[in-house]
């Protein structure tokens, strides 16, 4: 696919100087050196991806991507498959908890049908369907790999739409599918090569059984499938989602223009994967908003090298925990632009970071 | 003294009713059960704080009290003594951090002199000032126990003015006094029983040296003063300071006024044992915004009963975690009061929970 191809080949290293101006930045704002602690990181982090010491947010965007499971079926969730259309209905109609966190972080939300069941003519909706809703990972593939490769392009495309009128852009990763921890623990359990009992979890909130349904679930979905670890596109095809394959080609499209990535739970972290196997630039332009409380996704952030900023035993996806962190980005963004320095500010320098110049 | 009296008899417990209107709120949102993990218990605690089932609030207030302490002159701390008036100086020209981060939380900073050595004639700065920095509790008490007694009903009557208005309000507390996590661990260890070479931490970054002189000077400071850990007075008094002494009177007049109270880092938390000490009470107020750098936070957050919202590896007291913790308080707050029900946007619950009601 010439999208992806050329998206790929359009994803930059992050800017070293900008990287290096930010963090000699931090140690002349009126504070001790290191002090912010993570916010100082998350700011040099964004100086390398914007390609500027002082980065300016203009632009915050939500992409839920909603799909169905054909795995849904075997109980692997505590809810019913059609949730995931209601649910749907519900992001348009501004009831779900992204819409209201998303107000609170001063953030459009973006709704996609990848593959719901059930269709909606809502112009709000963007259509990215190629069919409604996965094949059953266990007994085969989830979808094509030409279908898997036209749903990271239509992604790709997305975001290259979306970063379109070239302001500086975050955009927060989220995700809508009922069975789709499922297909999460799957995908981690095969890139972070870790057996489904670990990578598994409760999902919306399983019982025992379903557990242990789930994690069997996982385990024939990897042997029958065999996907291979290596090809992000691969993994999609055999064990992915339709909406976890277009949030794929979200990260990569927005890597290609320039954009952060903000990932959300478990889903979209599994998403990352598959993009960072696609290809390994891409995680630079990456930041975790959370942890949730699923086991698996903790594994994923760190085979990724990411550590989220928040950990409030969060599990509901749907971009939640990405539009919570946004404030805390646009906060440590703030700081180098409105601060003051010790020079400006007359405040004396600590001992320790005076000797060195006198 | 009557203030302190007063404001001591004032202090309801939250309400239990609204508590459990809350929780049942929760449970009818559009989300599985238990979903926003810690949003949903920050919400079930504001509501009870409040008295409201969806509270709103309306003002957000920091009060960064600053003072001087005699053991600063020990070489305790990285940074000379004249850096707490220059930092004062800087929260008015608004180019500190808390500032930054006060601004970003759509929050008002209110700065005080509880005992700052040089003066300032600013008419901005809030006037609490019995004397000029704190005598050195290495060598005896920081202050006597009617001193003490007068910060704390300072700060309760501070407190009170600005809640005033009858408005929802959130009180932040935020200290700035080199020297300060001395006398924070000092209190943390005395109140807590824990040896102060656990309750020590490397404050604005001292060194390997400076850092044994701190804990030394802790050991000194509790053995030559004996302070009652069951008089929170006492402890002030003897091994405190004047911020510490006046925030921890802050916290029991919103608590008093029914305001809640959002701790920062280790000094403030350690005014916040005091406060516990004298009223138990207040302790319900409180909400712990985040956990520092400093090991001793932990313990004395531990103490209090309370689980932190962020774990951001910041060390810079000002207030600034509290700040950063306040949007995740908006957000936790506007969840109930905007987020659809499973009734009223016709989504399906899951098995588990329709089962009960089947």
């Amino acid at each position: 696919m010439d999208t992806i191809k050329e998206a790929v080949a359009a994803i930059r290293p992050p800017d070293e100087q900008a990287r290096h101006a930010a963090a000699d930045l931090q140690s002349q704002l009126t504070k001790p050196a290191g002090a912010l602690g993570r916010l100082e990181e998350l700011h040099i982090r964004a100086a390398g991806i914007f390609r500027e010491p002082r980065p300016t947010i203009t632009q915050r965007v939500i992409v839920v991507a909603a799909a169905d499971h054909g795995v849904a079926g075997d109980g692997v969730s505590a809810y019913p498959p059609q949730v995931t259309f209601q649910m749907l209905q519900n992001f348009l109609a501004g009831g779900a908890a992204v819409n209201v966190l998303a107000a609170q972080a001063n953030a459009a939300v973006r709704v996609v049908d990848a593959g719901v069941r059930r269709d909606t003519d809502d112009t709000r909706v963007h259509n990215a369907k190629l069919r409604s809703g996965t094949d059953n990972i266990t007994r085969g593939p989830a979808m094509s790999r030409h279908e898997a490769e036209t749903l990271v392009a239509r992604g790709i495309t997305f975001a290259c739409e979306i970063c379109a009128s070239d302001t500086p852009t975050v955009i927060a990763l989220g995700d809508m599918g009922i069975g789709n921890t499922t297909s999460a623990a799957a995908i981690t359990s095969v890139i972070t090569n870790t057996p489904p009992r670990t990578t598994a979890g409760r999902g919306t909130g399983v019982g025992d059984a379903a557990f242990a349904a789930k994690v069997a679930a996982i385990e024939r979905a990897i042997s029958i499938n065999a996907p291979d670890p290596s090809d992000g596109i691969d993994v999609l095809a055999k064990i992915g989602g339709f909406e976890l394959a277009f949030l794929a080609g979200v990260a990569i499209g927005a890597a290609a223009t320039g954009a952060a990535v903000v990932l959300d739970g478990y889903p979209t972290t599994a998403a990352a994967l598959t993009a960072g196997a696609i290809v390994p630039d891409v995680i630079a332009y990456m930041l975790a908003s959370h942890v949730s409380a699923e086991p698996g996704h903790r594994i994923a952030l760190a085979h990724l090298g990411l550590q989220p900023l928040l950990d409030l035993g969060m599990r509901l996806g749907e971009g939640t925990g990405a539009a919570l962190a946004l404030p805390l980005l646009d906060a440590a963004l703030r700081i180098p632009r409105e601060m003051a320095t010790f020079d400006s500010a007359g405040v004396a320098r600590s001992d320790t970071e005076t000797r060195p110049e006198a």
